[in-house]
């Protein structure tokens, strides 16, 4: 149903889904606390992601695609490296990741996903 | 239709709405009159928007989601004082704000909306 | 079927198309040679945005919403003056285009495209 091109272990270079069911969007997501490093508040948003999603019905396999805004692009391998291991294989989303400060200076990182329930 | 799920008077974390109708996609959108603070651009931003979903058959208590983008995020509250006015109690949009430097100088917020139109 | 609104020659202000058939969603795509000039990156990238609309069976002429992210927004016109003469008149997508670092410090331009296929 969603299909995935041209992917690696990360994301995939281009989704495409029909245009049926219902379409979940989340909200830029930050930590809910703020005082830890990149990789505590990656995982922490990623897994306020699976809530999400789930009270949604349905679950990262069925994301489409997401964003990813860093303070500090310096920061970019220590997200991937929670993010890579939160990916669900065989269903990398589309990924856009760029550098933009938050309105809260403690925060390293936001994401936003996009998912669709069948 | 549209449920709006995890919301504070500003914003939803998470919107679903069915994947049928309509999909209106607005441009990033700026003042008009970018000689004004950012309150008055937000302002002017929010009343296009208006003004535009409002050609489309749609309307504010439709939108899914926003994106603001500010080139200060020091505006941030300023910004928030207008939007949160703004905002269609009962159907508040998923949204991401976070800081950018736009290609005009002048220019103090951009905002973008997806809405639907059943 | 897709309906632009008030556009010019480089975008439309608002975009509406019917919540069916299949939607296409890109990856923030950047050159895959980064040495390049803003130009020729640019030009890269809407190359690989052609060739995946076209592997998903559709075009530009259905591209609804673009993303530009520009690490330094000094770019602007010479970022437009590759992207203007690509765009498909009579299709021009909705475009946000705003500054933001990217993770390669070599990489010039991302961009972002989303499309439908009946």
């Amino acid at each position: 149903m969603i299909e995935r091109h041209f992917s690696n272990a990360r994301m995939s270079q281009m989704v495409t889904y029909p245009l049926s069911g219902t379409a979940v969007v989340l909200a830029g997501l930050a930590a809910d606390d703020p005082t830890g490093d990149v990789k505590s508040q990656t995982a922490q948003v990623l897994a306020k992601i699976d809530r999400f999603l789930e009270q949604a019905g349905t679950d990262k396999t069925r994301i489409t695609h997401v964003y990813v805004w860093l303070p500090d692009i310096g920061d970019f391998e220590a997200m991937n490296s929670v993010y890579d291991a939160w990916v669900a294989q065989g269903h990398q989303p589309a990924r856009a990741c760029v550098e933009a400060k938050l309105a809260d200076p403690r925060l390293k990182v936001e994401i936003q996903a996009f998912a669709i329930k069948p």
